[in-house]
């Protein structure tokens, strides 16, 4: 008898995500994996982020969902190569899908492709999509202690954007609470203060893809 | 040879989950299990719903977090039984969670116990609990289209409750596009509006556990 251990689901796909990595890196496209709360304001800032790059950098997009193709509709409103994957209700997107649809994109063409994660603060930190960087989206509206209470994602990530900004007064958020909190579960996490809305802390965050992306030698200055 | 086919984690969580209601009904207590993003304000809607109720019926509340005991300390200084689950990385609560901890509850001489979910829009949903009720809580800040976008926790709710009311036109939420979603998702889904921070209507709240526990048998009015 022959006894057949299943490879774990994670080591699986590690796999798939290396293999990913290896196709963006000879496409020479630069990944970001955006992952956040529900409603933390991924797709605008993906919206006011591509209406600033589009005519200097070619950015395509994946949108992760577990239903519906509102947000691919909002980005293809843009002019942009937009993929939608649902995942017909699993809570976060994993390398498998994304290899899926890699041959619906013209990644020989792009400089930039931005993965959406579903909206979920715990599961997407989990997965590797084969992306150079993850970006973890806070906002100012869900409270200051989000990085202690979702440590992974916070420990993931090579950015997080504190979004709101413009509401920050508002819900009596405590900035300073919050910074110490990221200190706790990932201390040397740059965190850069945006509002998608306003278009405050737009340039910061253009910046760092822009030094990112030519630390990785995959796309020219933007 | 014999083979043995495990039980589906779903099916194994559904009779454990038979096993707690059980526990509950014979101990006369009604049960909520509360679900919503991360920082949609669940556990600021409990502190304001414990402190209106605590001197009229007996409520106890489970705490579920991935990590740490903030909000167990924040109910426990409220002086009202508490206990803190930490999943240690897993999304949401299951049966079993919940079964491991009901010995440390004062079940027999409570009327209501309020179960607060990981947050998460997502695997919550599939996971019952024991629970009579699912309330969802959704927030203005969170955008118009959650109901569309993560339906199956709409669609299992008794009731949503529409939190942050009180900053409606701050992040320029659509009302009737909301309300048009749910109607989508879960046409008789009741919507109560709320600010757990102002306090408006936390009556409404209040009167529907009332009337919702009566119609269980298990409390009397309150």
């Amino acid at each position: 008898m022959k006894l057949k251990v299943t490879t774990n689901i994670l080591t699986a796909n590690e796999k798939i995500a290396e293999g990913n990595e290896k196709i963006f890196a000879e496409a020479g496209v630069f990944v970001l994996n955006l992952m956040s709360s529900p409603g933390a304001g991924k797709t605008t800032l993906l919206e006011q982020t591509i209406a600033r790059l589009k005519d200097r950098v070619k950015v395509g997009v994946i949108e992760g969902d577990i239903a519906g193709a509102d947000d691919a509709m909002r980005i293809d409103a843009l002019g942009v190569p937009v993929v939608q994957i649902n995942t017909g209700g699993a809570c976060h997107l994993d390398a498998n899908m994304i290899n899926e649809v890699l041959g619906d994109l013209p990644l020989d063409d792009l400089d930039i492709l931005v993965i959406e994660n579903v909206g979920n603060l715990v599961c997407p930190a989990a997965f590797d999509l084969g992306e150079d960087c993850k970006v973890v989206i806070a906002s100012t509206t869900e409270g200051e202690d989000k990085p202690i209470k979702y440590p992974r994602v916070f420990r993931e990530a090579s950015l997080c954007l504190l979004n709101k900004i413009d509401l920050v007064s508002v819900p009596d958020f405590d900035r300073r609470a919050f910074c110490s909190h990221i200190q706790s579960v990932h201390a040397d996490l740059k965190v850069i203060e945006i509002s998608a809305k306003t278009g405050e802390g737009m340039n910061d965050w253009l910046s760092w893809i822009q030094q990112t992306a030519m630390q990785t030698n995959k796309t020219q200055p933007c």
